[in-house]
């Protein structure tokens, strides 16, 4: 939520004239995406988002994921379109950093999503995986199974500073998930990330997924686990059955995936809300000074956690 | 820089309703203004920049800051236009604040002002002054010349931390400011801080003078020593004599200023950069917990009131 790297209008002159979009109208920082710095660019010839790649971003990464967007826009997935410039680039420097131009796309984030955005996620989310199947790059997920109990490792010692018992409740759920977490699930590119800030709607209506840059290859129903939890608990921590189903039965109208993988949703389920445990209690423990972005609390995956782990079949989540 | 208050799809929603503005199409969170929170709302029918004006803005002042806007769009002057929600209402309240929504302008600003920037700037600071002689309502400079000596009581005593003899320097300047300050000049409204970030152009035309929250009652020629100070310095520190002349030339092409008021604009030069070398030590040695804004530094106004102490007449200016 924050603009890290300045533009100059000079820069932003000499950057535009690479492509074939008009003359510059305007430029706004805006308080999108957490890792880069992003522009709402204004042209006489339509709107665009420009990003500037900082630290966090891999740059070996970018060719994968702008090439990614392009492959599914070009398959009709509502995700953004890198811009080419005279040159055919898509990806170039301004101000040091790596920069990209992509298109720019309608709709709001909705806060609380209701069971027509949950169905309407799912649809786009099966789109977005069918259109992928035939994307020749692939990368390795940084935050998947194997890599949780090295990442518990660096902040296990004050997990209990945080809750009680949190420590011996995630090694347990890490034990069982090495135990019984299933291998031979259909793979694909999954969005990863897929949160309701990442999605627009126009009138309830998804107008677009954005913000690919956990994108990876995986499991496709692990992509399915992470919005249910993303999607479908209330206040953070009440499942909401009535928009799961919606989620998982729209997503299987597009694209039926094999009963051994809807099977697995409910340890898929376990394992999405761990990774964001995760994640969330290593960022609430290492806030760096004059940090911009205020941690999110990561205890409200433990209640989601500890509903999965009671669901005894993918009935649970409105599907079978 | 930065979005202090999140708006809520719902609300937003409902909020949009009280407009005859067309539906909402996209909201976008801007790093614009450095007090209040300013979204880029796009609609079906245009563009508009929504405020929540946040604890650092007096809930008192923003009949005169809408009025004065509003005054000075109709009278031809580039600036945010206020938008009439459908009870004629340009106030209401969004997400728990103060909130208004005002017209979109084009343009971008200039990191570094040519000559032809600052001719723009002259001609439409005074067709400024111009526009708002009519205006009713009246609000007092809060940080006026009466007002330096009381801010500088609280800072004093760490001003040798920043640079060495800073506190006598200071105190030596605010007491030839005390004797010297003219009182008896063409007073108006005033913009009062119309740095770069806060004027856009479109292909070197001026297209909009935004942010007037520090609008006020003051010298008319006291808002030409600001701009003059914050757009004829080279780096910070040496005095471009170009760009001044450019500016105050072409300012006196559409308002003729009495003779004395420009005969005073030494004075007014170094009480401007008194006035900003001020309120930047307060913020420098002032940083609060997790703050979002990096403080600017203080030192270049040492640098530029220097300058001014040296200007023998307005000649320095390039104008008499």
């Amino acid at each position: 939520m924050a603009v890290y790297t300045h533009v100059e209008d000079d820069d932003l002159a000499a950057f535009v004239a690479k492509y074939d979009i008009g003359d510059v109208v305007a430029l706004k920082g805006i308080a999108e995406g957490v890792e880069n710095s992003n522009y709402l660019l204004q042209t006489d010839q339509g709107h665009y988002i420009l990003t500037l790649y900082e630290k966090r971003v891999n740059v070996d990464d970018l060719p994968f994921f702008l090439g990614l967007l392009e492959h599914l826009a070009e398959r009709g997935v509502d995700c953004p379109l890198p811009i080419h410039g005279r040159d055919g680039n898509t990806l170039r420097e301004l101000a040091g950093r790596p920069a990209a131009l992509v298109s720019f796309l309608n709709g709001i984030c909705v806060n609380k999503p209701k069971v027509q955005h949950c169905a309407e996620l799912g649809e786009h989310l099966a789109r977005m995986h069918l259109a992928s199947a035939d994307f020749t790059l692939s990368r390795k997920n940084g935050l998947g199974q194997s890599d949780w109990r090295p990442l518990f490792d660096q902040c296990a010692d004050h997990a209990n500073d945080v809750q009680p018992g949190l420590r011996d409740f995630i090694t347990a759920e890490l034990d069982y998930l090495d135990a019984h977490w299933p291998n031979d699930l259909q793979h694909g590119i999954i969005h990863a990330d897929l949160f309701p800030d990442n999605v627009f709607f126009v009138k309830d209506k998804l107008s677009g997924l954005i913000d690919f840059y956990f994108a990876c290859e995986d499991a496709l129903v692990y992509d399915l686990a992470i919005c249910i939890n993303a999607w479908c608990f209330e206040r953070g921590v009440e499942f909401n059955a009535t928009n799961a189903r919606a989620l998982t039965q729209s997503y299987q109208k597009i694209e039926q995936l094999p009963a051994a993988d809807i099977a697995a949703l409910p340890i898929l389920c376990r394992g999405a809300a761990l990774r964001f445990l995760l994640t969330r209690l290593y960022d609430w423990l290492n806030v760096p000074d004059g940090a911009l972005v205020k941690p999110k609390n990561p205890l409200d995956y433990v209640e989601r956690l500890r509903f999965h782990q009671k669901a005894t079949s993918a009935a649970s989540y409105g599907i079978s």
